[in-house]
Formats: C-alpha cells, structure tokens, sequence
C-alpha cells in the first residue's frame, strides 16, 4: 500500500472529512431518520414533464450546439436570454459580454474565489453565511471577517464601524463584501432597502467590492419586503451577481451565472477555461427555454405558496414543542429556519450523531455556518424538501432532543 | 470607471488573454476560413435522435435524480455502470467507490492539481503535451518539466536519466508524471508496450505517481497499434485514470471520470465539493442510458472509419503540398496531426493572424502544447471536424502560406 499523504497538497491534506458530513452523507439511506438537513427543492417542484419534452426538444432542434463544446462564457443565445430575464425580473442591466455562465453557483462561488483571493486576502461576509461559500473562500485562503445580522439583515452600521478601526493595510486586503441579502441563508431574513443603501455607500467610500449571491429572492412569499437586488442599485459596477437555477427550475441541471463588469467577467473566463472549460451546452440550452417557456414562473407560482405554508407548519410545529430558550427564525422566504438553543454548553455538533441514531433526526449543525468559532448552539433547519407531517414529527424529535440534552 | 486590477489575485493577474485565444475565439463567425484548429467531434457523429429520447426517458422516469442534487462523487448507479464499462472495455478494474465524476475530464485536471500541486511542485510530461493540462498544472504553480517523445510515445530512456541526474529533493517534489499513453495529443502517437512496462518500473522504483489521460483510446483506426492502458498494469495503484464522454459521445455533456485508490478519490471529492459541488445530474444520467443502450459503441463504428479516412485525406493533402522540409506526424488515431516546419524563424503563433486574415486557414501554434519555450515552428492540425473538401483546400492554403513564409 502507498501512503499517499506525502503527495497531497496543502490544500488536500488540511480538507478534513468533517464528521457532520460523514454522518449527513448516509442519512439519505435511512428512510426513519426525517431530515430537516439539506438545501433541496421539494421534489413535487421539479418540472419533469415540461423539462423532458423541452430536453428532447432541443437535442433535435439545437443538437449542434446542445451536445457540442461551447464558448467558455456560456452560448451567447443562452446568455442573451439571461440577461433578458434579469432585466425583467430583478432591473438588472446586463449585457452579454458582462455573463458568465457557470456550473452551478458553487463554481461561481470557486471562480471567484481563485479570480481574487490570494493566501491571506480578507472576505467580509454576514455572520452566519452560507457554508459553502466560507469553503470556497477558505480554499483560496481567504481570512474571513464576520458581520452580525439582524432582523433587518446585515449590521451596516457594525461593517463601517469595523472598517473605521481597520488600518489601512488591512483594508487594502479586503477583496470583497459577499451578501446573500434577500431571504440570507441560513437566517431567512432579508436586507431593509436603508441597509442596502448604507452598504453601497460604505462600498463606494471604501473602495469596495460586492459579491451579491442572490439564490432566494425568487422565493420570498411575505408580503413587504424588500426585494431590491444591490446589483440593480450599482452604478459604479461595484456589484458581483450570483444566480442559479437551482432553487427555481433544477439543481441537476447544474446552472448558475455572474453578472458583473465585462473586464470582471473576462478574468473568470480565462480562469475557467483551464477549470472545466465550459459549463454543460444541454443544460445551458435547457435553462434558456424553460425561461422562454415560461416555466420558471409556473414553478414560483406553485413554489411561493408551497413553502409559505411549510414554514408556516414548521413554525407552528417549533412555538408548540420547542421550550422558551430557543429562538429561532421567522423567515420571509427562502427553504430554512435557523434556531439557536440558549442553554450553556449545548452543542448541535456533537449531538449529531445521538439525533440521527436515537431520535431520528438530521440538522445541519449551525457552527459550520459561523466564521468565528461561535454558533455551537445553532441548527439550520430545512423545510422544503421534507412533508408537512415529516415536519410536524421532525419537530417533536427534535424538541426532545433540546429538552432531554439541556437538563 | 474602477480600476479592478488591485482586487484581482495573482493567478487572475498572470493569466493574459493570449492573441491566439482571442484569434482562435473569432473563426467560427468567419465562414470563408477552414479551422484546423479545435478538437471538436464531426457534428454527424453526435447520436441526436438517441439521446433525445435518452433524455426525455430519464428526466420522466428518473426525474427525482435526473433534476435534482446528487452525490458530489457522482451519482452511484452511474459510478455502477462506468466501472463495468471500463472494466469491459479497458480492462480496468475499478470500484464506484475509487471513481469520481467530473464536469469534463477538464475538470478533473483541475481538480487533481489542486489535490497534489504546491506552488514549485513538479509534474513531469511529454513535450509536446495537452495545452489546457499544462494551464490546469501551471494555475496551481506547477514547474513543468518535459520529456521528448517518438513513435513510440514518451521517451521512458530520457525520463530515467532525467530522474537519474535529479537531487533527491527535487525527486520528492514530483507530484505525478502525467501521459496521454494512447493517440497522443497532440502527437498522434502511442507508446509500445514495452515503453509502458519500463514506466511502470520507473514509476514503482522511483515511487512516483501516473496521471494517465486517455481520451483517445477508442479512436485508434490503426491495427496492431498497443491499446493496454497503464491503469490495468497498475499493481500497485500508482495510476490516476482520465476518461471523458467528449470524444465518444456528447463534448456538450460536459462528464469525465476519474478512477484511481479510495484514498485519492476521497480527496478530490473533498476538494470538489466547493468547486462545483456535483456534476450535472442529467447528464450522468443520460451517459449511463447511454452505455447501457450500447450508443457509444455505435458512434465508435461510424468515427473510426470515418477519422481514419479523414485522417488519410490530410496525410494526401500533405504529401502533395507541403515542401519537403515540414515533417508531420501520422497519426494511428485520435483527432490530429503535429507538423514541425524546419526552416529557420518560421514562427506558427506569429503568423497565425495572417494565416487567418490573408489565407483563411486556422491551426493551434504548436509553441502551446510545449512545455519549454520550443515547437514556434510547429502546429496542431485537426482532421476531425473539417469536411473532406474542407481538408483538402485547407492543406493547400497551409501550404502556400509555409512557403511564402519561408522564402
């Protein structure tokens, strides 16, 4: 047998298999344990009729291009219709030149990574973000400096304190603000349209860039929020913007696109050239005439009420069952609740393994989620993928799981 | 306006677009010019009318895994179905637990620099070698180093005397030596058996790891040509595997496989999951449909006659064209044919723009594929994608272009 460790890279060899994802990664096989852990669409959302005839479609009508190698940017026509899109949906002014398209956000999210970040260059991200995202960043090296938030989404007034204090070499090293700030995973709140101005304007008096991945504004089913994307306040091309079809056509399909200046757009695509080369033609195609189709717009229209009232068992579930040291979440949109248990020495993490086995039931451990070592006494909370009774027993697991692990 | 350049990392900074790519980037818009340039599939070669319904059956029968997120390794069924594949087909002998699937094999060389590379590590290659291995390479920070190859592939004489001559902490420094064993790109050769058995000794004496890419085995047309690959001589698990769908199939589909220990493909799947988190579900899927329908087998019946008489047809065009003083290999497979024009200062990446504007013929510089400044005098000509007639009249532009060049 070789030992391999003398071969792996720095990265490799300090990528160490987490115990939450080995204990995540088989949940899958046992149908008792009800899983609140993942990020996936209830599957009833998958348009698998329309997206089989549209597949066969363009295989016949588009084959050239659907199963062949395409530009590194993403087909122009698909690219063109994005941007279309946008406009529409979200004010978005884009043009084809300033698109990447990419294989799902996590590339965008990696390219973006490797497009900025060398070994010690800063990141200012909300505190908790998305977990993904601190491993893409972390990957390229990046240091990782936290921002609480609150109801009204990220603490401007705390980044411009902090940024006040930083030295002016420091400042030099912060590549960018990343956001997720309608329906914020995993806290499902979302950004005031006063906090979104404060944030352009510390950008713009900082000399900032803003990484906006914007997974879930598709999905806010309150009434009253603000819905106002940061790329379509930005006239200085200070705003990276992230997209995916993932949470609003399929995940399979692996699409996601950025949407920035065309000279950003073009250092992404020299990078992804040598990366994957191209994000799949197929897929791409697929994307572009479901949009075209309208599909994606039927899928919302059944999507919104759908996880309305998921949330709403969900919250039902947690007032009736959870004690009063929890508190959780009421998100506007998005597919999470995020709670934190009040009680000294709770840890989700090293109870993991004892809800999967004993009580049967998966969270994701709301630590991973923390840029700073806090947040062992939090959970992230899924209610998209599982059924309104998964979620009603899930709940009551998981309730008794606080209570027999807190007295 | 901002100036992006102070936020941009150094890979981002070093990466210049080069003038070839933007060239490159713009013939398919110009129909009057006859590229040799890509490495694209003939279009009559892509099964459209079987994986359109390929497609439409599986997203309605396995829409819930065709639409949806799947295991960041790949999806199992089709790990499943590639291993007994490759088991058939190559002689292989692969678990779905050491494969993973990748989004192009571009991918996996991207994924297997960033799971061995140190900025100074040394991968050590054929020169000439694959253009977009030695970018993946050189973007982790890889030194390349080169080793001449003939007719019968790598030169495995010349990589142990360069390993003989080497300090024993250069030696440790050597990640992998990374081959395209069989039809070698850009060369068109393929190493003898015994070429393979001396480096699978040099590998286990000097304890070294193989990346062996083999996109070009099923595109041998030539008989008596060796097709072992190094993986099924591979005792003692030295060798990391590439295969890809591009050739065989569908580029469009973007899906690669990487077959290699537990141990390894445990790594890289580490490293994957922030890159793009999975490849395309549907595609996995429609690839394994496809396998088990016997497509690829019936696309290979039509390209190897159909590339060897293509092939045939440049190699005429050569002989009856080019001055005596271009020497040009003769390809038993795979997609091109490597010439060298021996004539002093004649420099291919220099006069590609002229080649393109005046006589409305493309090719890849062959200064590209090497890894030590050389080969300005030589190019890559692909016979794959240009028609017969297309092949023909190219060759003579090519040709009027060498000698009005060299004069």
């Amino acid at each position: 047998m070789i030992d391999y460790s003398k071969y792996y890279s720095k990265l490799a060899t300090g990528i160490k298999a987490s115990e939450v994802r080995e204990l995540l990664a088989i949940i899958s096989q046992r149908k008792e344990v009800i899983s609140f852990a993942g990020g996936i669409p209830d599957p009833a959302l998958l348009p698998r009729e329309e997206l089989a005839e549209i597949a066969r479609d363009v295989i016949l009508r588009y084959g050239d291009v659907a199963l062949q190698y395409s530009e590194t940017k993403g087909i122009r026509e698909v690219r063109e219709t994005l941007c279309d899109y946008l406009h529409k949906k979200k004010n978005i002014h884009c043009e084809p030149e300033g698109i990447v398209i990419t294989t799902g956000s996590q590339s965008a999210l990696d390219l973006i990574a490797r497009v900025f970040i060398d070994p010690g260059d800063i990141v200012i991200t909300e505190n908790p973000t998305y977990l993904a995202a601190i491993g893409a960043f972390k990957n390229a090296g990046a240091r990782i400096i936290g921002i609480p938030l609150d109801d009204k989404g990220m603490r401007t007034d705390l980044l411009e304190k902090k940024l006040m204090e930083m030295p002016k070499e420091q400042i030099e090293r912060v590549k960018y603000i990343y956001t997720n700030p309608i329906a914020q995973n995993p806290a499902g709140v979302s950004m005031s349209f006063d906090r979104k101005k404060h944030l352009m304007e510390i950008a713009s008096e900082y000399n900032l860039l803003i990484v906006e991945d914007d997974p879930y504004s598709y999905l806010v089913f309150e009434e009253g929020v603000d819905k106002t994307n940061l790329k379509s306040m930005d006239k200085e091309n200070r705003v990276i913007y992230l997209g995916t079809a993932s949470k609003i056509l399929s995940p399979g399909l692996r699409i996601g696109w950025v949407v920035s200046s065309t000279d950003i757009a073009r250092r992404i695509e020299l990078v992804k050239q040598y990366v994957d080369l191209h994000s799949p033609s197929l897929s791409q195609i697929i994307l572009s005439e479901a949009i075209k189709q309208g599909i994606i717009d039927k899928v919302l229209a059944k999507a919104l009420p759908m996880y309305k009232s998921k949330r709403d068992t969900m919250l039902k579930a947690m007032k009736e069952n959870f004690p009063d040291y929890v508190w959780y979440s009421k998100p506007i949109g998005g597919l999470f609740v995020f709670a934190y248990i009040h009680r000294e020495g709770f840890d989700s993490g090293a109870l993991l393994k004892k809800a999967i086995d004993l009580y049967k039931v998966a969270y994701v451990p709301g630590g991973s989620f923390h840029v700073d070592g806090h947040g062992k006494n939090s959970m992230r909370l899924n209610y998209s993928y599982p059924s309104h009774e998964q979620i009603h027993i899930g709940v009551q697991r998981l309730a008794k799981l606080i209570l027999e692990s807190t007295n």
